[in-house]
């Protein structure tokens, strides 16, 4: 099975690198909004990193998804609670969200093993 | 000031209705599945509709904005709670979604009064 | 009740002659092209409108819906097979789409009156 | 030539398998209810099958357009029946659709050679 | 002739108003960030905007389209300008867009008279 | 280093030639006004292709986003109005753009090695 997580985690790097060294003001202040706007503050990080998660959903970007659903299980979501996020998605999004639903259900599943790998 | 939030309610309701008239089984069936997505379980009510409101903004829908953002006030979620909704939708969404980030925010202070003038 | 079906159409109608004065030649070809693109061929008028009406649910534009369900009443579509397009459009794009299945149903009840007023 | 319907295949039968597994009664109803909605009813499956075509393109999903490719061939769809749909699929969707017009185009031709081999 | 070019303009500083007010620095720095990305740059002013024009009408958002009309007319595009960026957006975007093309032609004709009031 | 650049154009190519092919007047004639729409006029083709590159990064396209990246290079565009460009559709189009930005990115760079290449 490839491992489509873990190559995602090394473009993301790589490319992050890139625009870092391009070095345009706009997309650094850009970036770093974005960043913020996920840490603690009234709401908890781990329900931001769910409305995040269901966001990158309905709008259908896998990359997105995956990165949210590294960030969900560091935040501490179960897959229970994980699964309520898919369940909105699909039903707020409709079937054109299916294939998502099966990349989100296999990027968990790999993070979960990558968890174990880590220990 | 015109009431959007008032008018939208009576639309909802009287098409509402006509629908259920229809009586469609698929239709029935999706929107009982969709009622039902947003009860308390594995995560609460109150999360689950925050989960709503922010794929409604992303997804740039008023009428569900205004749905969720009602649901949102009926389960007890504060204004800074939704202050940060907004801005989590409006990151990831971007400055489309400007134009519903000033509905939402009219809609939420229309809900207060709602709230108010109910008592 | 007001009637959004008749508004539309007079507002099309005043917008396209505007239009056609402006006498751009790529957004006049590609208005004829859209036009010939929904005339009976390999499949019949009645199936493409149908087609252009479930896209222009899914896509949640309300103007596109009411022209391609004045188009289907025209082709001959009965309320029952407009319905399960309906379906069809809610079960692809989602609950994101309730809104515009309200507007559907009171575009194609309006659409119905019309045509009763012609006789 | 890379057979993308195939491994779409593999991976659309794995990942249903997982997601049964997961046993989410709100995500099993809503893959419950979207089969259904295909089945012969007011409208024939092959009017059906279309309709979910042309949505999955004006949506721009690959997988969505391959799942509804074979089901649209499997019901009996003609190629310049199918051709239609791309072409209403084009006009409503615009140019942002030609990648997944190239797409469908493949995968239509690979589900014939597919059907020839099953002989 | 109802004006909704003015009501727009009325609705925007009304909220923006109210928005400023919630005084939320994550929305703060978000909408300042928007306003200097269409500073004059490497880019001039008058390209950016049409950018964003362009961009607000493929993903057919009527209040942005209006807002870049406004500015695309203060930073001296002509007419024949604007519509080619409108070809440009129905052809990227496809039929979907043509009641957003309506709009922008009213909007821009009124912008035109709007500017003449002003003398 | 994959070139994903090269492999588009490849499959680019041999997917357009099966598309003429098929020979659906439809299709044709949408595909010649497409390329008709960048061709120099009352805007220039630089400022075209731009259009055309910041409606494909909101639109979220990689392939789309490819093909304007090389036209925007051949018609003379710098890196620095290419990163203008990528911080207006950043903007407009929010974080969901970023995975798109990174492939926008890495595009240009592969763009300008195939260029020295050619020398």
């Amino acid at each position: 099975m490839s491992n489509h997580l873990k190559e995602f985690e090394q473009y993301r790097t790589r490319m992050n690198a890139r625009i870092a060294e391009i070095d345009h003001l706009g997309i650094k202040r850009f970036l770093n909004l974005d960043s913020s706007a996920y840490r603690e503050g009234v709401l908890d990080a781990k329900t931001k990193e769910m409305l995040g998660l269901v966001a990158s959903m309905v709008l259908r970007c896998n990359d997105c998804i995956d990165y949210h659903i590294l960030q969900c299980a560091d935040a501490g979501c179960s897959d229970e609670e994980l699964y309520e996020c898919f369940n909105i998605a699909l039903l707020v999004g409709g079937s054109i969200v299916i294939p998502h639903l099966r990349h989100a259900v296999e990027s968990l599943d790999l993070s979960r093993q990558r968890g174990t790998q880590n220990v």
